[in-house]
């Protein structure tokens, strides 16, 4: 890092957002502190939380550089901005960095929010209407073919192993949630197991430790 | 711009994503020959289009550097990129850069997606479910509820005027589509009234020239 880190913490839960930035800390070897925010039971709205994000959201991390206290919130804000201290899993140089910068804006724009969507109304949702199960199901077919023709000739999202992969993998280790099929996507597939081999990603998917969600 | 920039060229069309580059190019000051993409139509999945993207979706920009073709495409990846080759609209030191990535995270993960929801389940869908429509407009009313607090007391969401403006401000413009009332959330709509006050913004609203979408 170019600034000095220190105290730095975390306020997480087992969520693939959470699991971005904990893959991203595990991956740039900085120790931090977990703070585990049960969204299940509604923590992330308690005040201490919304004290440090308005929005009312994990994950959120602080820290402290030269004396001066620093809080940043939004999964995809950290990841680029550890990415950028650290001068690592973010390449500097222009088009090297347009096409990681795209690929990561995939996942977060797009891979995220209609897996969370899929995921509300076909399992969280008290009524699941069959046209909100079908539109949102499609969507993320859509993400995951894009996906998969993307890693058809290549190992990682763009160029070198990067935030663009950090930022997706989470969210595919919880395909199930969606119902669409990992199997029917076997270059996404390979991607995701070859990304889960690696040790930081194995233990960033283990925090907050010891919990899990369904 | 630190490197030079030639034959700017941009797919969009009167789209919130799309006012989002067309607003960023003009507050620039910089040439770009826009080609409509009526995605109304499909056009965005034209083998043309998936050459540039595979993701089949717009806005897109290509231009040539020192003779070497770029395309790039996501809003937000964009909004980043050219920000940061003109050293405007996104600070480059540390605590301004935070904020401005986190709120600028807000409005490309949350105040977009959720908008497109609301705007679909509201009005674009065939069929739509009671639970569909009152779940969408509440996380869309989340949103602006988040910003609008976050306006009480400050200008722009970000320090400065930058990129967190552009990505939310075209979005704020289709507040109707998600049926979300403006005037519900002065704050938000007195920065909206300011923000477009900008010559840069109303021309940037207005590309491609003579499209409208209701």
């Amino acid at each position: 890092m170019t600034a000095s880190l220190d105290d730095l913490e975390a306020w997480l839960w087992a969520t693939p957002n959470s699991n971005r930035v904990s893959i991203l800390f595990e991956e740039l070897g900085l120790d931090y502190r977990v703070h585990p925010v049960n969204i299940r039971a509604g923590e992330q709205t308690a005040p201490a939380i919304l004290a440090l994000n308005p929005y009312g959201k994990i994950p959120i991390v602080a820290w402290r550089s030269e004396g001066v206290r620093h809080v940043l919130f939004e999964s995809g804000a950290i990841l680029m901005r550890f990415a950028e201290q650290a001068g690592r899993l973010l390449p500097p140089d222009s088009t090297a960095r347009e096409e990681t910068l795209a690929w990561t804006m995939v996942a977060l724009t797009g891979l995220g929010p209609l897996s969370g969507q899929a995921h509300h109304w076909t399992d969280l949702a008290p009524e699941k209407p069959a046209a909100a199960v079908r539109h949102t199901v499609a969507l993320v077919e859509r993400v995951y073919r894009t996906l998969d023709g993307r890693l058809a000739d290549r190992e990682h999202l763009a160029g070198d192993y990067s935030i663009a992969d950090v930022a997706a993998y989470p969210w595919i280790a919880r395909s199930h949630w969606t119902t669409v099929p990992l199997s029917a996507h076997p270059n996404l597939e390979r991607w995701f197991r070859a990304v889960g081999s690696r040790p930081a990603v194995a233990r960033g998917m283990d925090v907050p430790a010891g919990v899990r969600m369904a």
